[in-house]
């Protein structure tokens, strides 16, 4: 199963915006074991979309085209789609019907605009979209599946993972067979020493297959096996997942499921802790993404974000003196903010970061975050030396926070 | 002058990372009127790239192409160029001196595979390389320029601003005219109602043009001038940029520029303010949004961030007969929060928000945030009634609440 991308929007061709929606989704097309061989960018132009749409049915099984299917003029992805695949545009009454009482539930009453979306080529089927009022698309043409979804991304990436990429898959195992994949989560270990470590796996890997993927701090190693059934694909992908679980050791902490922020949380819920956070560097980030998890009430109790010196006196009770003579990017500091917060907090156990995230450095180069975690066991703390880049170090300090954490709620103190 | 731009790299297809070089290339382009209609990634594959070249070189006048001209084995640009091209390689003995000589200066040996950085499709010209050591490389294929860069952003964009734009002006052909953009970014209006105020305009625009773009919870127009040059422009721009301005009023608050987090820095900055947050809803989303801008440590001080209804009591000194009057989810709970962080926070504005986030909702259907805003001029709040989906209504919040403060911080409040 061959899937090409082709993004819609001029202003991605004039460099108003990135194609981030082309990396999020080739990045799940590869999680997913699918061929991906070509992302094509074309602007709001019908003719030129319409070409690129053709030249992509005859290469690809599947085109997943993003952007254009809004309610406004300018947006015309579904013009597109008739033009590239020769069927007529129809008009859906019962969608109209839905969409006015959306609209009217709100209270608001709908511009007629909205009504585009209500418009869809002969013989498309609509992908549900849970986040917005614009559907997907989905139009068999020729031998190729055309597959349209919206351009925001909150709205597209749900759309891609609950109904895009579950039937590509089916249909990648059109001959019967089907293709499983195991994604196997590590943290701790650059990508580099994974690949070593894996190497003569990796050289190799035939029936499954194996891949190496970075993502925000996490190495994940794909392992995909093609197979008659989920049994013998399982038969295939137990061995050498055993092999790499040996291999990584307590670097591994999750295969496929969900993200370490849910992890954590689930941790705690175990053992009947809630958690709070204190944090400097990372600036309300660590609670943006704990509190990013459905239900996060039942374990997160809130946060202290203190950003300024003051702040950590003041807010946290750090001492005067820790600071003065440890610094604000230290264990100690990071230790007497976590301590501090713990008796602020209604929370059983603490996580807080302090650190250099730049763009100058404060006390340390850009991109040392410092960690602490307090837990009714104990205390530690660990420093971590990240990219030198504010944005990095920020994101890569939240993610190594929640996994020191993860790793004292399992009683695995990184040092005592 | 038609450009297309041909990213190579399988990492950008596995979404390891993303195609900033394109937009970066793109936005150039724009700014140098010249016509850039479409952008395409491969992978690190001979004949994909090859053939991703022939089909650019057929629809334009010249096609840069990023990526795959380093010294290792699967840099195979060079190769994807001949191939395309139809020419054979040659070996530059000159440029082998040079680079060996590069490396004895800096005392070291030279591995011998940086010798393939000698290597050249035969025909081409050099482009030099002021930041690395992989010298760029333009070759006339037929009736096409082939222009290869670097991956690399650092030593890509210098090449493109000094060589490549100047030489494809040139090419242009003293047709001399300039494209120019103007982003006019609005807030309080959903993007069907923007786009049906500016419906006729929308219909009339020919140069300059028009289009509609949303992103979480802004909505963009964009206006689009071709002109001899600048001044003549901005001529065509001034007088529909009015219009527009007019039609929308206090909803436009900016055109181009930064986003909203850095506005509001620049604005508390001009009146000498500091500003702190106090979340529960967005639960740190706020200030992990205003501690990512760089230098925000000179006006933001840090957040509370009380999740549960006890940590509201605990934390901010909500009074509990307020909480049991109006509930959590209410302007005068919103009001209490700023006043509590006000007396705890070393801040002179506060940014308070609870709400209805979801998934279950919380006294008040899910996608309902409350925002408050206490500065010294006075204090007001506003019940926000946004998507019912946790992610949307979070973002969309925290993007409310910066507006609602950056109108405080004019003296604008939404009532008195």
């Amino acid at each position: 199963m061959i899937v090409e991308i082709v993004a819609v929007g001029t202003e991605l061709l004039l460099g108003q915006i990135v194609n981030s929606n082309a990396a999020e989704i080739g990045s799940r097309l590869a999680e997913a074991g699918l061929d991906h061989y070509r992302q094509t960018v074309v602007g709001d132009n019908l003719d030129r979309m319409a070409a690129a749409l053709r030249e992509a049915m005859e290469r690809a099984d599947a085109v997943v085209v993003t952007g254009g299917i809004g309610p406004t003029q300018d947006d015309i992805t579904r013009e597109a789609m008739c033009a590239a695949a020769g069927v007529p545009m129809v008009f859906d009454e019962a969608f109209a019907g839905l969409l006015r009482e959306r609209w009217a539930r709100r209270g608001w009453e709908m511009p007629e605009s909205n009504l585009r979306q209500a418009e869809h080529p002969e013989g498309a089927v609509m992908i549900p979209n849970p986040r917005g009022t614009a559907p997907g698309l989905r139009l068999r043409a020729g031998d190729a599946w055309l597959i349209a979804l919206p351009g925001v991304p909150q709205e597209m990436l749900p759309m891609l993972e609950e109904s895009v990429i579950p039937f590509l898959v089916a249909e990648a195992g059109g001959d019967g067979s089907v293709l499983v994949s195991r994604v196997i989560r590590t943290w701790g270990l650059p990508e580099s020493r994974v690949a070593e470590m894996l190497g003569d796996l990796f050289a190799a890997a035939g029936n499954p297959t194996m891949a190496f993927l970075a993502s925000a701090g996490e190495i994940k190693v794909r392992l995909t096996a093609r197979a008659p059934d989920d049994r013998a694909a399982a038969a295939l992908l137990d061995p050498l997942e055993a092999v790499v679980r040996e291999r990584l050791g307590r670097r591994v902490f999750a295969v496929g499921g969900d993200p370490i922020e849910a992890i954590v949380l689930g941790l705690l819920a175990e053992r009947g802790w809630t958690v709070g956070t204190a944090e400097s560097a990372t600036g309300g980030l660590l609670a943006a993404r704990l509190t990013g998890v459905p239900g996060a009430s039942a374990s997160y109790v809130g946060s202290i974000v203190a950003y300024t010196a003051r702040a950590k006196q003041d807010l946290l009770g750090v001492p005067a003196a820790v600071l003065e003579e440890h610094g604000l990017v230290s264990e100690e500091t990071a230790l007497a903010m976590a301590a501090g917060a713990a008796g602020r907090l209604p929370a059983d156990v603490v996580v807080a970061v302090t650190g250099s995230a730049g763009p100058e450095p404060l006390e340390a180069p850009v991109g040392t975050i410092v960690v602490a975690v307090q837990t009714p066991e104990g205390a530690a703390a660990r420093v971590l030396r990240l990219p030198p880049d504010r944005e990095r170090a920020r994101t890569l300090g939240s993610t190594g926070a929640l996994h020191l954490l993860r790793r004292a709620l399992l009683g695995e103190w990184w040092r005592t």
